[in-house]
């Protein structure tokens, strides 16, 4: 198979933006952290799930490519612990096997197997005990990181990855590197830093966009399709001026208030830089072409499906970062700093208006060329 | 796919003894009882590769069945949390390619994956974060019993399992009503005990191999090979006879003298039998041809590869049961129970010689018709 990174001019691009938000089932009041996160990203599997179906309907050519398909093998890609994994599976076996029965292939509908895929410090004994019991597939649970290969050559017709890719595989050493002039004094993260820090954090997005499509290039059967789900910001955009910029930079002078104070070291907040990015649809857009081996079947910001307040923020904002936090800074600084984190947001509201949070989920269908 | 289940006529059946144990790497000491149970069953996997080598070698037909094969999947069922089940798909591997590169197919060798699999309380969180890192195969552990199906049809390659198939599914439920002539009181399992009780064992047997066997028949293609390992005993011997009897009974005996002196109440002992059941290759020959889906390569016992002595058989025996035990009588009595065991081994110190200890591993190589 060749190496599939020459872009490519033939890639069907359909760039549309949707604006209103599709129905979504509510949601109870989440009752702790880890609930709330779940309950944020299960408002996008529900979103994604007419687009997914969508696809499936128009994109995935049975007939043509798999029509003694026995199996038909899906990938979720950073699966965690579900139960959002087993929704979001759940939905494209429903897809496709409408597909086959309104092609009027009921009798050939293939088995499924689904690879839940994390890295490996995953919990994955969890996973397997709370499996859906009435599930219609062969489950395997698959560890290790998608920045490499996981599964042998052509051997998947679906692959799925939702809040994944916009974690760095690793930090851009130069933003930690004090003599570096992307060193990144006084912040974590590259929102309203010099242009040098936003560059490495970029580069190495790119680089992990590409090991990620090179991998799944392989992976995946001529014609399989990857459905990918991300935070990201509109094109032309700074991510200082967006809804996912802005709380990242009241972290940081969060804890850089802290640190005046004495309460953790300036030092510490020098050397801590989050790991994750947000890109727009135009970077990936180039990124997928770079890589050539996929057409972009579908690429389109939606808006966030759950309202925020500061409160909400605070509890997301704690679910997804309190483990590096606590690791880099140590666990007893955590209540103090999310308490004055939700004080801060809380001076800064007007990033809860709608136009701050609109279009600020990246939904992208590729398809194996 | 036909059910198999019909009686065959035609298996080639080679079924010779084997006397001359195979040269094992010795192991040392060990330190704790878990790791004596793993060295214990590694001794067995060592033993096995040279009958899996030769059994690849003469009858896994790469050329006619898996020419244009690109990935090779193998499923280790039963595998437990390593690492004697990364030696056992090691050996496996570099069998299958040494068979390649002997056939001048060298640049055809395919990809590895390999699925390995255990009930779902397996821990395979140790399991992922212990496997070998200069592995050559893909990687996915698969929960569930292996009873049913786990895999898609005709999907698997080679498949391995050792030492789990002598666990029952389930514990014949006639040997613990009081009402039934299959009553087993004052005993913990169906050695020296009525004629009833040993039907009711062996035909839950007989319903766990069919159940076993009728998934593999649907999962393995055609051509593929089915390993197994299992304790034996030899034809025409009596379970009360043997190495693998003498001591269950004993452990029954241990477990009434202690009833007797009030130390576990005899309700409880009549309520415990253990979910084991120990084969002879004429009874599990019989099955598989009643099931009819599998010729028969290779089927012979091989004597035990390691020496016992009352201490080294307590451990062992200990590692095996405990769970159970505890479970059913109270973790409070286990040194005691293990204690006086130890001690009634040592009066019965003649099940250590070599005679006994003949012939008490099974080996089976099918090969999917």
């Amino acid at each position: 198979m060749s190496c599939c990174r020459k872009p490519t001019t033939t890639s069907r691009v359909r760039c549309k933006r949707i604006i209103a938000v599709r129905k979504i089932t509510p949601f109870a009041q989440p009752t702790c952290r880890h609930h709330y996160h779940q309950n944020m990203e299960r408002a996008a599997t529900n979103a994604a799930k007419a687009i997914i179906d969508e696809e499936i309907a128009e994109n995935l050519n049975i007939k043509q490519l798999f029509s003694a398909l026995k199996t038909f093998r899906i990938a979720d890609l950073g699966c965690s612990v579900g139960p959002n994994t087993f929704i979001a599976v759940h939905n494209i076996i429903a897809a496709v096997e409408h597909k086959y029965r309104s092609e009027g292939l009921d009798s050939s509908i293939p088995e499924f197997q689904v690879f839940f895929s994390d890295q490996t410090s995953n919990d994955f004994n969890t996973l397997f005990t709370t499996l859906p019991l009435d599930r219609r597939y062969f489950v395997a649970g698959v560890p290790g990181s998608f920045h490499g290969r996981l599964f042998p050559e052509a051997s998947l017709h679906f692959v799925y990855s939702a809040y994944a890719l916009q974690f760095l595989s690793k930090l851009p050493k130069e933003v930690v590197e004090k003599s570096s002039p992307a060193w990144n004094k006084g912040k974590i993260h590259y929102s309203n830093a010099p242009n040098e820090v936003v560059e490495a954090y970029s580069a190495q997005f790119a680089k992990d966009i590409q090991t990620f499509l090179y991998a799944r290039s392989q992976e995946l059967v001529s014609g399989g399709l990857l459905a990918l789900i991300m935070p990201s910001i509109p094109n032309g955009t700074l991510l200082s001026q967006s809804f996912l910029g802005i709380p990242v930079e009241l972290m940081g002078s969060t804890l850089m208030d802290m640190a005046k104070m004495g309460l953790v070291s300036e030092a510490k907040v020098d050397s801590f830089n989050l790991p994750t990015y947000l890109t727009s649809p135009q970077e990936l857009e180039g990124l997928v072409e770079r890589n050539g081996c996929f057409s972009i079947m579908k690429l389109c910001l939606v808006d966030s499906s759950m309202k925020h307040n500061a409160q909400s923020l605070t509890m997301h904002v704690r679910a997804g970062v309190e483990g590096m936090v606590g690791e880099h800074f140590g666990t007893e600084i955590i209540d103090e700093l999310f308490n004055r984190y939700c004080a801060k947001l809380e001076e800064y509201s007007f990033i809860f208006d709608s136009d701050y949070q609109k279009g600020n989920q990246l939904f992208v269908i590729l398809k194996r060329k």
